[in-house]
């Protein structure tokens, strides 16, 4: 076995003897990894090194920590998100939300927690430039990967929009989604921009993403700018932060400003 | 004083307190707040919720723990990095680290740890389509505001681009920075890609961010493209997760294809 040396970064030896073995099948994804006091005993390592070492797998996504019942491989892995391609993606008639785990071959699943007439909280109200309470439709959801919740997506709509278009207030809000009855009330987004941020996990939603409560998650708001500049949709997405992996690129606008090149140009 | 009163968000609301204490001046900037004995002592919750509380008030980013000396309110507020608007900022003669914290008022300082030919580092190859080990210049910075660590910054160019610009070996690459260099050379950016994802600091990471090891990091890693689609330069970006909000904006580029709206268009 591994040798297990100075204090200093046992627990990064630990992690990386774990990694190794869950890379070369030693555990299986069907069965709990052992529990922390059979791993101690084994490598001669106290149980919070132990604990260390799992936590440094579990922060890189390795593994969940399912409370009582053991540390498990995770099924799901790392997911990157491509902002432009996935509001794209509507036109080939796939929800936006489920163009990553399809790409990965993975089972998407969407179930929606509430779908109604609310009163905008402020964030959301900051968001769409509407006042605090005042009235938005709700699309509340929360997406899983073979089984694996992945995110919250909650989305808001200022009501007198929304009220125009009565399928979105159904689960499926028909083709090409959301956005495309935006455009047939003419306003069609053309602009979007996310806002991302990084924080622990609140106890609720550590409870719906199946996280310990100490896990980072990543906070996206996203919102949707139609052709006058009004923002007509925010959507706000919590996601484990293990798991994803979020892409952008843009062209350069100031390209054309760089000095000529010698010879080249 | 506040109701302590259900056991199961004890933490959370002895953090509201001390975020409102925060907030109305009764702790100041200059002292450090009242240790985990006193604070569990006076509010007869116990260190373990105290400590929670903490936790949750440094991963918004109110206080930054610094070992050996207590818990301080932070110095510097969320930054906003806009993406797009930083790597314009270079013809203001501005560069693009400065860009967030001038416009917040803070002052900026960039401490330069190396400068010079280096091996490229996998994950540098991967990204600039390169072999693993093939020579680049490697410019690695950490950034500072108010004398707080707010960024490792570590840039990398192939070598065959970097040696036709002897400036890019200064800690000023002069006017306009290396993107106008690289311009001069005939592979100026005409396109960016950044990858996002969070995880754990690092030992090293916590030390010179100064950070607690369990506190989360964002890794960026921007990719500049020129013209012919080469990838010129990529910039390694770990900062702290509670002190960024990252911000993205694009047109929607397939806008013109949702159906026309009825009677507006």
């Amino acid at each position: 076995m591994a040798a297990i040396q100075t204090p200093k970064s046992q627990y990064q030896q630990v992690a990386d003897l774990l990694r190794s073995r869950i890379a070369d099948g030693t555990y299986s994804a069907d069965q709990p990894l052992p529990s922390e006091p059979q791993l101690s005993a084994e490598l001669g390592v106290s149980r919070q090194t132990i604990n260390r070492a799992i936590n440094v797998l579990r922060n890189a996504g390795l593994v969940r920590v399912r409370r009582g019942f053991g540390t498990f491989i995770r099924g799901v892995p790392q997911v990157t998100r491509d902002a432009k391609k996935r509001y794209a993606a509507r036109n080939q008639g796939t929800g936006a939300g489920d163009v990553e785990m399809k790409a990965l071959g993975l089972t998407p699943r969407t179930e929606y927690v509430e779908i109604g007439r609310a009163k905008a909280p402020s964030a959301v109200a900051d968001a769409l430039g509407i006042d605090v309470d005042a009235p938005v439709l709700v699309r509340r959801r929360r997406l899983f990967a073979n089984d694996e919740p992945t995110q919250l997506a909650d989305s808001f709509i200022p009501w007198d929009l929304a009220e125009g278009a009565p399928e979105l207030l159904k689960r499926d809000a028909g083709r090409g989604g959301s956005y495309t009855r935006l455009a047939e009330l003419g306003h069609g987004p053309v602009r979007f921009t996310e806002e991302v941020t990084v924080r622990t996990a609140t106890e609720d939603e550590a409870q719906l993403l199946e996280l310990d409560g100490g896990q980072p998650v990543i906070d996206i708001t996203h919102v949707a700018w139609d052709a006058a500049d009004r923002a007509v949709e925010v959507a706000l997405h919590v996601m484990p932060g293990n798991l994803w992996r979020l892409r952008y690129d843009w062209d350069d606008p100031t390209a054309d400003e760089y000095p000529t090149a010698d010879g080249d140009a």
